[in-house]
């Protein structure tokens, strides 16, 4: 039987406890199936959650969580605001929803931590509170994209790390590898490093040295070198790139997706006859928007600390939140910090 | 009254002769609107036609422009092709028509160059052929995308140097804007630099410095960093970024669209209903579709040679290469290369 705690930073996001807590109704509604997909006889989940303890409150009742004997309410103050400048939220915001989520997780009273509250700031008080796992210097940003074939890819570095070199490249395949691993299940994901071309003379000095040292890498099924337009296609289970990159090109699929979007409604606004159209094809269309934006694949997760911290996007919804905190509660059940920690001492940092 | 020859490798790309001659058709029926484009009272257009002769006449035959005194045929022998090593091709494709075309750009028998053929053997032979403008070591690419406003913005370099110093990045927004002055004739194009956070003090040490350099060229109109999702905005009209960033960012977009437009093809086969829905919804999805296609944007263009070289796409149709010429065109009325070379000689190199 396993027990899982999970440390909510309930104030986080645009939408607070109205978003969370019916969240994790609907996490505690899928314990069944949850337990399942982890091959766990009986899992037995608890929350921690951290906030107004009047808004908490006020959630619970709405939601008939109210008096769970496994729900337990902690009371913060002073919130970290999207606003927040990180190095200010660090020093001043010791009594914060979002820190003592944290805490909970560094003291061993929950198993991770998940936030949808402002990211320099999670990252900045995360390293402080948590610490990195030895030989790694930030934690890397990595979250999960669809493919073309119905499964998803994860993306890493996001942005976390704006240059690179090839140890710490060869470090985030190793923790991309053991997060699809443990999150997907997959025994020896198809790890790519991504480049301006696949074969093996392009590219910069760096890179090619990055990908010897991944393919050097034991138990690791690197496959070579991607192209950014391979990056939906299936091929791979995880592509690793510097954070800059990873960044623009995460951003840069928002942008073009909303563009794609808005040119369709345009396109569809043209005459009687297309508005016709567009509005009987509405409902397919809002399948697509829901199923492809990027911003709503959630859960993105810090790796790389010596605990697990998933952060939600701030505009997440009940459903996206609740694959938020599944995905901390897979990732604990599965000891992931744990399995890089591993696979990082094989390697020179 | 403006004079203009353009050199057309005529055996580049997937279709020969046979875009390349109707695309030169379309331009020529153009001349008039071309000429009030330019503010020219007669624009008076010539063609050198590089390749096979036998298909180069068969082709102007069908295309009714047999015997025109304003378009010349060249013989070529030992073509370019797409699979081609660039290195190979030129050192062994002396009497390729791309080369040939390049060497009238060079004697001065021509004005630009447009080729549909291997973009690196086209780099290489451009380099060596027309030789760079002071300061500066290889071409860079770049292209227009379209953005939400409905018009464009030029986001360069697309991956001809993969790692470029802050006076290579200011080059870049120098070669951008006098490409979109020359081009689109706006006398002050917002230029941007490609970052991870609008902030100033976001991204690397030399991304700050290449902000502090171009933020000093003369008659500049740089606006600050900007964010990939941004990109398609139309908040910008020059983008620029290193080679890696630019070609991951292109080919990310050219992923996600064809992810996007795969989604909304399966969506729409569902059902009857939606099968019927997406029948009466084709013409429009296929409007948005060549609307946005980043590959259908075409006639990429090399800058900082002595000279003007268009890269049309190699699977480029009729109308799309006649862009591409009408391009040419438009930069060597314009004088683009003498004007960056101008602004180059401002700054330090």
């Amino acid at each position: 039987m396993a027990d899982i705690t999970i440390a909510v930073d309930c104030m986080g996001g645009d939408f607070g406890p109205s978003v969370t807590i019916p969240a994790i109704k609907k996490v505690l509604s899928n314990t069944l199936a949850l337990s399942a997909r982890l091959n766990s006889k009986s899992l037995s989940l608890s929350f921690h959650l951290y906030g107004d303890i009047q808004q908490l409150e006020m959630q619970l009742a709405e939601n008939n969580l109210q008096g769970q004997h496994n729900i337990q309410l902690f009371p913060s103050s002073n919130d970290v605001l999207m606003s927040d400048v990180p190095s200010d939220a660090l020093k001043n915001k010791k009594q914060s929803s979002m820190r003592l989520a944290l805490e909970a997780v560094r003291d061993g009273r929950a198993h991770a931590c998940v936030s949808a509250g402002n990211t320099g700031a999670l990252m900045a008080i995360s390293r402080f509170v948590l610490k990195m796992l030895p030989g790694i210097g930030r934690p890397a940003i990595i979250s999960a994209l669809p493919t073309l074939k119905g499964g998803q890819v994860y993306l890493l570095d996001l942005g976390a790390n704006v240059e690179c070199n090839e140890h710490r490249l060869a470090q985030f395949a190793i923790m991309g590898n053991e997060l699809c691993r443990g999150l997907d299940g997959i025994e020896f994901p198809r790890v790519s490093l991504l480049n301006v071309g696949e074969e093996e003379i392009k590219g910069s000095e760096r890179l090619r040295q990055a990908a010897k040292l991944i393919n050097e890498i034991p138990n690791l099924n690197y496959v070579g070198f991607s192209e950014a337009n391979q990056l939906f296609s299936g091929d791979f289970e995880v592509v690793v790139t510097d954070g800059f990159t990873g960044n623009n090109v995460l951003k840069a699929s928002e942008g073009l997706s909303h563009f794609l979007m808005e040119r369709i409604k345009h396109a569809f606004s043209k005459s009687w006859w297309t508005r016709l159209i567009g509005l009987l094809a509405k409902p397919v269309m809002n399948l697509v928007r829901e199923q492809v934006n990027p911003e709503k694949y959630n859960g993105a997760c810090l790796l790389g600390l010596r605990g697990i911290v998933i952060k939600s996007h701030g505009s997440a919804n009940i459903d996206a939140t609740s694959y938020a905190i599944e995905e901390a509660i897979i990732q604990a059940e599965q000891g992931v910090p744990a399995k890089i920690r591993q696979q990082l001492s094989l390697i020179d940092n």
